[in-house]
């Protein structure tokens, strides 16, 4: 018998955003396995985990994962050796695990779907292991943690919804001429160039933006002009309704 | 003390997937409020709500959303005598028991930001209440139980996601040139034309369709020409990632 291996989208930041059914299988599995890269979000996954619940003498398994991307490019650099190797250490360490019979819990904040560094682990998960038993967990993403914060509608009835991660943002223009609602995600290195667009298009009153939407200390900036360099950081976007 | 309005995503089906605040909150509420229009989502929320918990004595509470949409436009006909009347009715009724002090949950399936009819509501009683008590408990969406069901991400890095509800797919050709992922929402009654233009552009590969995503008897199509008439329903996507 092999294990099963789940992955769990833990939600924007409160431990009750929490599913009933992530809390179940944390609870259940006996190692969790916690991403650990460069980008901020690794460490909070746990922290939000270690609020909802005892982690008493379960495994904490931390996977390396190396994200060294190029800006045009949105794949993971493949021939580099020491990436290669460090993904490679991962995959082996979460099969170890499942082989002996060992359900792993693979934590993600907000939801697994959305940009989570997962998908890059999966195919090579899959090349050596066909088989494997996977189930995917769905939580509540920032994005509709921030919106919820702001009270607004992403979109109702015919309304079109596009989400951009703004570090690639040179169609900004289009998209907010084609569509109702544009999500502009991680917004803090790019914010200046955004506003010069929506000041341009004239759509600084219909941009809000919402910082640590899932948590203690998120805010909400209705007037987007009053957002200080102090308010951005990398958990925070930015909601343009037309 | 007035009562205060929580508006309560209860996630896509699967009862396991409310998160522990809406659990909580739905227990001590004294109130639900259970949208009721022609749309068969508003029915299931309450259906999962009594999954999750025992109703004993609280009052159930329906609100009539009169959806008389015309085609080319998303909002609410103003005007219509009778229309207003059910939509004053479900203000009043709301307003009446926050005036006594009793807090009322407004439940919505998957999450209230996502084409929840909540938000037709809202400025409604606003204009009554501009002091209105009220927060908004995001959920798991059908858009990101539906991913994981399928076991896909729907972004990762630079990637692009658009969000179109499929009774309004005219620019569906151009959206697909320009975006990583597409999701189509409610596609049942459109499933022809978008087979038509995924045939055109050579994307039948590229798209899944996923049946009642967050339910027990939900389903996952890789292969979209398998797809039979009696697989289409209310509760279904189209995800093209290309």
């Amino acid at each position: 018998m092999t294990g099963k291996l789940y992955v769990i989208g833990v939600g924007p930041g409160d431990p009750e955003l929490l599913t009933l059914k992530a809390l179940r299988i944390l609870k259940e599995a006996k190692c969790i396995c916690v991403p650990k890269g460069r980008e901020e979000g690794s460490s909070l996954a746990l922290s939000i985990v270690k609020k909802a619940l005892s982690l008493g003498n379960k495994e904490i398994m931390e996977a390396h994962f190396p994200m060294k991307k190029t800006k045009n490019s949105n794949e993971l650099p493949k021939g580099d050796k020491e990436l290669d190797n460090k993904w490679a250490e991962t995959v082996k360490n979460i099969l170890s695990r499942l082989n002996k019979g060992i359900d792993v819990a693979f934590i993600t904040i907000g939801d697994p779907a959305i940009y989570s560094t997962f998908f890059y682990l999966y195919d090579r998960l899959l090349e050596l292991k066909p088989e494997l038993n996977i189930e995917i967990i769905p939580g509540v993403s920032s994005i509709n943690a921030s919106a919820a914060k702001a009270k607004i509608s992403l979109g109702l009835a015919d309304e079109k919804i596009a989400i951009l991660p703004a570090n690639y943002i040179e169609n900004l223009k289009a998209t907010l001429e084609k569509f109702d609602t544009v999500v502009l995600m991680k917004v803090n290195k790019v914010f200046e160039g955004i506003m010069h667009t929506l000041t341009e298009m004239n759509l600084l009153n219909n941009a809000i933006y919402i910082s640590r939407a899932g948590m203690e200390d998120g805010k909400v900036f209705k007037n987007i002009n009053s957002v200080k360099e102090e308010d951005l950081n990398y958990f925070s976007m930015i909601i343009v309704k037309k």
